[in-house]
């Protein structure tokens, strides 16, 4: 009848089936044109898994978390036809023999989920398995065909069957116990009715309901989920569709929340002569009274003398001119060495130390770039580039030159010697007792350099903590991440507007880029004056502040100059600070009655005693009817409750701006027919507030922040009614 | 100075590089855990391209266009530091010898787009490939120095070895030219002032302007946009960063743009006796006349009387009962014969000559199922599932039973053989001159079935066109889509609301989704009887239509049942037709005066004419403020202009509403302060409208759509001021 179809099946008999084709040979095979018979696969399976999350680059490389973490796992699962899945997740720490398995459940539609707990630093590998849970499948039937009122007979004997199936994948006892379930299921007159052997029942009733004084149903069993749990995983390792393995990094707690303060050690002497480590050590005790846990310091190695710059970036140098940080090595040394003006090495060690027993760890600044008096010009000639007359190129970005920095070419004939060598001064500071590097427009060397020396390092130090500052273009600044920096910099301190934070702080927060890259908000650094800092006065830089802190786990600012508010540009226009601590020593007065140190203080005491500021994942920005008026949340469920912080910041610096804002409720977790308690942690206030509309006022001469923490059905003591400040 | 490092890169100097090690390697080899030293990358370039748009399943499926589109790909790519890249995407046909290689350029951010002009059937693959552009990053940094007034004679010497550099990747001819050019930057005192050698200057000036009567200066030469196109690929292979392939498969016109028309054969008899496919082919000047391409017949094949169903899907069928065709098989053949009643394979093959001299194609139903008298079911036992008292197993999906129906074992172990029948017999059909299918349930059979199946049609007949019948959950029918189907039915039929139907086709026109799924919308099927249509009257039947055939490219009808209103269901909250077609023969007066065939006639007429409505990625809706109104436009170049297609629905068929929509008119391409024609091609009335906002008003007891067609600039002869309707 099928002649045609006939000699077809015939001629490709012969066709050779190659047993390693995956499911998409087909495809592939097709694609590049080899041939236009398709081959049937050599072996395919039924379920599919796709779009794993977290994952990035297809799991080349690790998405981020630090221990302590639940990570949710979640995948697309599916199957032709009305089967159930079984779905699991796998995971595996490095430092595991075996597989931890999870079972994953159905959200909506196709997607499941489950946790990864974080546990231990360092790599976790985890991947998605999904088989057809037949035991479920023959159960779904068996209670639909029940409740129908059908005769079930014929399936009960295919239960039967399909337990003597499975059960060769178990161990004897359990092969014992499903043998005789199969037994009861054959001989049940009563169908689900009859009575369960009693030592099934032991061990397969709910564990709410316990096999209980008197017999139970051979249903009850067929239902148990742990019956179901046993059975679902049950299928030939041929059967399930995978997918993985994915990376996840696990690094420490202060990877993701990190309260950063940077200053000059050179203006850390309270004379203004050249400061020392000893000066940075008697001035850890004001660091500490500020909260912060991480002590930036720039580059603190030699500084060269050739092209030298001088104040206010000036081209040519006085000769008292201190010169800048970042125009590292001379005479002295070069990366491994310190400047002899800072004191010794053996002195930065006991800052390091000291500081440590106080809770703050010193980070140093990676600048991998040389002054022209850097050892390794003389050393190393073939690290640097060189120009058609013969002489080392100087960094530039025409017009602009940089004559006091010479840059490595990373693409060297010997770039294997000098990336190691670059490594061995990471080594040689991790030995100092220094993990957190803060590395200099790393988007200026190669990425591959990069990947090669965090992967490197981590592998000796996981504790180690990179923060990128690589102000540059959206992708650059993600790949960077992505790599495996642990933080980055961002475009924060030119986020101004209502819509800027909103929009920006979302797309940090809760695309996918927030996987792999931790915002670090910084509202100035030595770089860096914004215009609104230059005219905002002190409003501006309390808002400022209360916005990096609050917005994001991990903040930091460049002091004294923030808490004294120093504020005058090198010239109009510029970003740059006169009188730029990169160029000269500047004297501060820490001890101004108008310093922002306490309120700073307040601040970051309030981020310790609030773990829902502690994570980013949880920000939610809620209406305004004033565009001046930002107003967002954060969120955490913890041991002893749920910790729930709203903060407001009024964005006009010259004006008292008020408003309703509009609170989500629900996403805060407030039933919305009950007053809840508004306690301004900043002012210790306290208002009475119920509903989602409520009434605020910010005055940029006072304080134009909120920062509140939301309880309901707790007491309300002395609490003023319905509207803020 | 650094005894401690020096130690390290000693020990470091003896470690395996592995030269074939990738990029990540750092990290994967640190991933699997073998070892705590991480080697230096064997090799490793500077630049990343990632993100390449379209593409599905990272290059392992083709993502879909049709012959005569322009495919615009795109893909993140940069690099370190600040040099300029120069991108290209590379294509290929399948039957193609060469590459052909098409200059990116930078859209916003690291973005980079080209066109992939599909010019054939088929499968095309590409990939993008960046590299660092040194010529242009010389020649940048030229301008910035010489703008500055700065000293470039060392510059333009650099230029001199840079061009030597790259001279020796092209050829001879070009190579002299280059050491021509290298030798004036040399000899230029003058700089870029410098008259160019003539000779140069006729090969490199700009096409605009041409070498000209004069001398041309040396700076015109040096910033030629031919020169740097000349010059910005050349870098070694080996720095090259490469994404890709990617698969694109090319299919007919059809896939994308089509009317499809269903109808029973045995329903095309005039006096209610069994329909013949004589029948049917005197039916095809009325399936012409109302603009159908597609003409689609539920299975031909021979109905099974095991266990036939009855009329209105009764379990026990009448004598005279003529059951339903997808109970395919009896003593008179399969999948391969027709039904003796329907005529002969020859009548059937004339009837596919006729409608194709229509320009119509005939498509046939696949249903790969059969009934309990199909002759495999004696042939071939194996492919049939069996239950423990050895029965063969019905469909079922309990507590519901489809006693007329046995399902295909498609993990028998007899599978390859089932597999290579089934390809058979699509085979069979496409001899007899089918070339669309449509392909039922296409989900309740494995993935890696159709993905060999429709690969290994398509290798021999790339004109196939596969429509999948799968109502079903959303991530099953992405992925059957993604495995091959050219078009898939949707849930139009059930999104009726304003959001609905905006928040749905939104999503299956601009989510990734629309790379790989072409909906094909159905306002009715033999099994969907929608409530709408049930009660909605004749207003329902015109705007779901309209709907339907402007929404998107691709729709169908059910018919007569759609154009004669046949509205009554089986029962109450039913979806089923009563007195179904699919299980009775049915008699139409398809001349009825209330028949809808007339207004189809001008729906699709309008749609032939109108090149906006035969493609779906410029759908976009417009806001109206009534719920009941919904807007939205499509909008297409062609050699002639601009096509700008705009229509509106009225929702509600009871009620006459009326309001006023909101265009975005620069997405329209409209000047907004100039009036524009809106001519209604349903009416042929024509409004004189002016701005973004303009009133409609739409009766479901008259036609309750506009569909507009937008001039500006046109005269606007006998238009009416301002309101439409």
């Amino acid at each position: 009848m099928r002649p045609q179809a006939e000699l077809h099946r015939r001629a490709r008999t012969d066709t050779k089936v190659d047993s390693d084709t995956k499911v998409d040979s087909a495809v592939r095979v097709r694609m590049v044109g080899e041939s236009a018979a398709v081959p049937l696969p050599g072996k395919w399976v039924r379920p599919v898994v796709r779009s794993v999350s977290p994952q990035i680059d297809g799991g080349r490389r690790a998405t981020k978390a630090t221990v302590g973490e639940l990570v949710s796992v979640s995948a697309d699962a599916f199957v032709d036809g009305h089967d159930p899945l079984w779905c699991e997740l796998r995971h595996r720490h490095e430092s595991a023999a075996t597989w931890t398995v999870t079972p994953m459940t159905q959200s909506y539609d196709d997607r499941w989920s489950a946790v990864l707990p974080v546990e231990k630093l360092g790599l976790y590998r985890f991947w998605v398995r999904a088989t057809v849970d037949r035991f479920a499948g023959w159960r779904d039937d068996l209670a639909a065909r029940a409740e129908a009122g059908q005769e079930i007979g014929i399936h009960l004997e295919a239960g039967a069957l399909l337990l003597e199936d499975l059960m060769t994948r178990l161990r004897s006892s359990d092969r014992r116990l499903l043998a005789r379930l199969a037994d009861a299921l054959r001989g049940a007159p009563r169908g689900l009715e009859a009575d369960a052997p009693p030592e099934l029942a032991a061990e397969w009733a709910t564990e709410e309901e316990g096999p209980g004084p008197g017999p139970t149903r051979l249903g009850d069993l067929v239902f148990s989920p742990r019956l179901g749990a046993l059975l679902g995983p049950l299928a030939a390792p041929a059967a399930a569709a995978n997918a993985g393995p994915f990376a996840l990094i696990s690094e420490p707690a202060g990877a993701r929340f990190s309260a950063w303060y940077e200053m000059f050690p050179r203006s850390a002497g309270s004379t203004g002569a050249h400061g020392t480590f000893a000066d940075v050590r008697r001035r850890l005790d004001y660091v500490q009274q500020m909260g912060f846990d991480v002590l930036y310091l720039p580059p603190i190695h030699p500084i060269g003398h050739t092209a030298r710059k001088g104040r206010n970036a000036g081209t040519r140098a006085e000769p008292d001119d201190v010169g800048s940080p970042w125009a590292i090595g001379a005479a002295g040394g070069g990366h491994t060495a310190v400047h002899p003006e800072l004191g010794s090495l053996e002195e930065f060690r006991e800052l390091v130390q000291d500081a440590a027993g106080r809770g703050i760890d010193v980070a140093i600044d990676l600048a991998f770039q040389a002054s022209p008096d850097h050892p390794w010009v003389r050393e190393h000639p073939s690290w640097f580039r060189r120009a058609p007359d013969g002489t080392i190129r100087y960094a530039e970005n025409p017009p602009k030159r940089y004559e006091d920095i010479y840059p490595f070419d990373f693409e060297s004939p010997d770039w294997p010697d000098l990336w190691r060598a670059l490594l061995d001064v990471v080594r040689f500071w991790v030995a100092q007792g220094i993990r957190i590097f803060r590395v200099d427009n790393p988007h200026t060397k190669p990425f591959a350099f990069w990947e090669w020396l965090l992967a490197s390092v981590r592998s000796e130090t996981p504790t180690a903590i990179f923060l990128s500052e690589a102000f540059t273009r959206p992708r650059v600044m993600e790949h960077l991440a992505r790599i495996g920096f642990t933080q980055s910099y961002t475009y924060f301190a030119w986020r101004t507007s209502k819509w800027e934070l909103e929009s920006y702080l979302e797309s940090l927060t809760h695309s996918e880029t927030s996987n792999y890259l931790r915002p670090n908000l910084w509202p100035n650094t030595p770089d860096i004056l914004t215009g609104e800092l230059q005219r905002g006065g002190r409003g501006a830089f309390l808002s400022r502040l209360v916005l990096a802190a609050t917005l994001a786990a991990s903040y930091g600012i460049y002091g004294p100059a923030f808490e004294l508010q120093e504020h005058l540009p090198r010239q109009e226009g510029s970003e740059e600070y006169l009188r730029s601590e990169k160029y000269e020593i500047r004297s501060w007065d820490i001890d101004s009655p108008t310093s922002l140190a306490p309120f700073i203080a307040l601040v970051n005491r309030i981020r310790q005693e609030h773990v829902a500021l502690q994570f980013n994942d949880s920000l939610r920005f809620h209406g305004t009817d004033n565009d001046a008026l930002v107003a967002y949340s954060k969120v955490r469920d913890t041991a002893t409750g749920r910790d729930v912080v709203l903060t407001v910041v009024n964005l006009d610096h010259a004006h008292v701006q008020s408003g309703w804002i509009h609170l989500d409720l629900e996403a805060l977790g407030l039933v919305s027919d009950e007053p809840f308690l508004a306690h301004d942690l900043l002012s210790e206030a306290r208002y009475a507030w119920r509903g989602s509309a409520n009434f605020v006022k910010l005055d940029p001469a006072d304080v134009p922040c909120h920062i509140f923490s939301l309880t309901q059905r707790e007491p309300v003591p002395g609490a003023r009614p319905e509207v803020a400040s």
